[in-house]
């Protein structure tokens, strides 16, 4: 039976999460639900991407992801499916699925005239998470969306032996998630952060001291700042946006 | 396998939901757990009236559903075990189940010796909705009851032309949620929370700019006054109780 | 097919426990996933060690227990499997899993070269959870450890009469939970907190008028303080240490 991932900006107060997981285990029962987080800043379609980004390829081939920051519902912005590597995805046309790579086939889902305008990912997102975690193929949900809304991540570049990148995510720990890559790095590597030095790049935060600031290859391949048992976004002031970079090649 | 939701004030940083799912899997084995919201302010029983009366009706039929919202724990209020249209519930009798149609059938469950006085959600309730979700019939559960604790959620009456009601709930998007019904009215009617004036009935929140207050027909069906990517309850400093009217009929 | 409960620190609003969920269900298909609370304050193997305490032994015989609260992660601490009662749990080897009897075993689990320094609940730990969820031997897993890191919680002792002890957890509720065991005590037992009087140990907090402060017997089996309807922390200003007493025997 189908796993299907939910990644929202719903809160855990609302009736709203309830009211999904309802029309998902109605129209696929037995089906296996698994929330990403429902703690995305309202309409934060960034930071839903980045946990989508973080999520998906890790579920078993066949898993469906409702993935729902839609500040938009309701406006003619389209609703899509889309499909990639054996995974099949559902949300709003604004970008947020546009992480995707780049061979992932869109459609365009229809909105019926009963789904509550202000409500899509209840009447119009899981009823068709569903019809695809019961086996329906891609195409058969609608019409095939060669032109989805690209909003892609920020990237980094290599500038004067630097890769020049930025924080794209804080994590509850106050660790900064950088998109600045580490296979091209070295231990030892210098790096920074908001233009402060952090150092060289070390395998763990358990390799300094307690309440030192520490830059390492992070669980998601990508460059982090943190502080030791502490937090790198407090003792910085630093968040989402910061400019990190990190040498390339030896010292 | 039977769907079992759960609905509670215990919050997300205690054992205590974690214990009544393992009580569930115990007497229940297999059993789909769905959390409805643990974030009902403590001892607030009419904001978990208006969480289940939204959501309990979408699960499908044979659904069991844990409703906890217990400031009583451990007096002599009765605890129940409710059916009606192939749905079950349990909870305490402090009008929490209230909500449900008239024609629900209600039965007292014993509370036994060993029972923990301040814990019934998993001594009690738990061990009751898992034996409704195995298949035992409410009335093998304890004694009919006829006059359950009645609470009704406040009510919107007609007055002079306009339909008037209160806010029911303040959602995590700062939207006001009324019990105004929506069947009576049409498109335009005019609409005014505490006392000013929001304006002519929307679709959506798209259909204002940015930052505009905006009534719109909500996903459950009654009147809501929100700000389009802002918070109403912000900006009017509004919330729960408060007046909200629409006008009948055409301009 | 296995449960597998989960107990983090890592929060709800990063990719961390999905990304843990999806390694679970990628080597354990058809698990029942249970979250125990991500919200342990960041790296507190103290209040981790109360949360499992309470949960662990309530589950169906079978179990898999993934606890990680792990502030040593890519340190040289071991990673460790353990099983008592019919229960498995995988964690790492900080104290947080000495809270289970003296007859557990345990074994230490191999760290894999590719697994992230940061992040071994997604790598080390949900993988062999997985496997012994479906079915592998504890010594299948690793080498016997028979030395892991012992952080017992604090005890209670007798004293000219009292049992003496202190709050191990403050709820949601303000209820302030104590190591004091409540067998030897009897009904009316004098109870102190922080140095101040509680009065007569009740049987619930029903048993006293709205606003009052009581101790009783929870659903721990040990003592708590709290106020009807109320926050005995806030009103005592008292948290996790306080001292606590309870007479023992009669008046």
């Amino acid at each position: 039976m189908s796993i299907i991932t939910i990644l929202t900006d719903f809160g855990s107060s609302d009736s709203y999460v309830a009211e999904v997981k309802a029309a998902l285990l109605s129209y696929a029962p037995g089906a296996t639900l698994v929330d990403v987080s429902h703690a995305v800043p309202p309409g934060d379609v960034r930071a839903g991407q980045y946990l989508l980004s973080r999520t998906w390829g890790r579920f078993p081939i066949g898993t469906v992801h409702l993935a729902v920051i839609d500040p938009g519902v309701g406006t003619p912005r389209r609703a899509l499916a889309a499909q990639v590597s054996g995974h099949r995805f559902v949300g709003p046309d604004n970008g947020l699925l546009s992480i995707l790579p780049d061979d992932t086939r869109y459609v365009s889902l229809p909105v019926l005239r009963d789904a509550s305008p202000t409500f899509h990912a209840r009447d119009v997102f899981a009823p068709a998470a569903a019809r695809l975690a019961m086996g329906a193929r891609l195409e058969e949900l609608g019409p095939v969306v060669a032109d989805r809304i690209a909003l892609p991540l920020p990237g980094f570049r290599v500038e004067d032996g630097l890769l020049v990148g930025e924080v794209l995510h804080v994590d509850r720990f106050g660790s900064l998630v950088s998109n600045v890559p580490c296979e091209a790095l070295i231990r030892g590597a210098h790096v920074t952060v908001a233009g402060g030095e952090v150092g060289a790049l070390r395998r763990t935060f358990g390799d300094v001291e307690r309440g030192r600031l520490v830059a390492y290859c992070g669980s998601g391949g990508t460059v982090e700042i943190a502080v030791r048992d502490g937090s790198a976004a407090e003792l910085l002031g630093a968040g989402v946006g910061a400019r990190v970079t990190a040498q390339l090649g030896g010292r």
